[in-house]
């Protein structure tokens, strides 16, 4: 079985932005509110930062958790890791994802400015200044055979559908608008020279998932 | 985690049949075309039994590829082994599922007339004349902290719904008319007092996802 490369899970709103203007520690996602994006999977039994034992097991479920399922590595841009830009003034704050990043994983980060690989509760994050093939190769080597999840934001992704990379992508569309941020496209109809889709709406949710294979 | 009882793509017809009527070595599903009822399964990449590397990658990929996801143990009916009756007549006759059975774990055959265990390309077919608590209980311990697939036909499934032992239900609903045969339902409608349920058209095929799981 080929390792592919997937996108799983990225939110969108409804004019295609995965993120709003204006990043900082205390909003990752700008002046985008993430609740109203991530409902969805959030009311799922499946979804990882669930305190209490119930959730919906129906589709948006299906959806949540697969975003794990034979996933060897994760390569994400450096807006996905902080907010910090240009030369990292702090090798002591690592990352927004807490002492228990939910990757499991070797992690590789995207950045000019390459700084120590750590490791943080089973997690490992790598830092590399590569090209989208390049990171993909060091990626597919550390993930052991499994695939490779793209974690975003909408500008890396943007960066492997470019170079062709990409074999999968999962894309949740919320009815928000947001007007401004980090755009991953106008409109989904952009990849169907490319790719088959699926568009399903979600039963529980407000949001419609957009699948995406390989033609 | 608790341990489930699952339901994984389980077809039936528009009115309710999982197998049609005069099941027979030649025709596990009697009257019924299987491939009427399947094909939406087998136009995906995750079908086991692909022969060549394509398929769809969208959403009932995302259902067939669940089917053994987590599982740890199977649960069926005699019928979903073998079209005898009664007392064994044949032992060396090992079940509909070739050489390499695709289930790779312990699978418990409910029947009236136990015989021995035998295994058989990574899967162990048990015998057990049984009730579903009991034999959910055998399955759970089999499964080593992995939820249990129960895998039919149409009267086990009936009988662990009465029972009240079932999670969560995967049923593709597919537009044929079989008139008789097994029966799951009249109507999907007859579990909204026990279950949420979700209604999903399948955007690459022409059955309806049907996915239960309890209130």
């Amino acid at each position: 079985m080929a390792q592919l490369l997937r996108v799983q899970n990225f939110n969108v709103s409804s004019d295609g932005y995965g993120a709003g203007e204006g990043q900082t520690l205390e909003r990752p996602f700008g002046h985008a509110d993430p609740e109203a994006m991530f409902a969805w999977a959030g009311a799922t039994a499946s979804w990882p930062r669930r305190t209490d034992p119930g959730g919906s097991r129906g589709l948006d479920d299906y959806l949540t958790r697969d975003h794990g399922r034979n996933i060897g590595a994760e390569i994400m841009g450096r807006n996905k890791f902080g907010p910090q830009r240009g030369p990292w003034r702090d090798h002591e704050w690592r990352g927004w994802w807490g002492d228990e990043p939910p990757f499991h994983t070797p992690v590789f980060v995207l950045t000019h400015h390459p700084r120590p690989s750590f490791a943080l509760g089973g997690t490992t994050f790598h830092f590399l200044d590569a090209d989208p093939a390049t990171a993909l190769a060091a990626a597919r080597e550390a993930a052991d055979g499994k695939d490779v999840r793209l974690g975003g934001g909408a500008a890396t992704i943007r960066a492997f559908l470019d170079a062709g990379l990409v074999d999968t992508l999962h894309v949740a569309v919320s009815p928000v608008v947001l007007g401004g941020g980090s755009r991953l496209w106008e409109s989904s109809d952009e990849l169907l020279d490319r790719y088959h889709r699926d568009v399903v709406p979600s039963p529980g949710g407000t949001v419609t998932h957009h699948l995406f294979w390989r033609k």
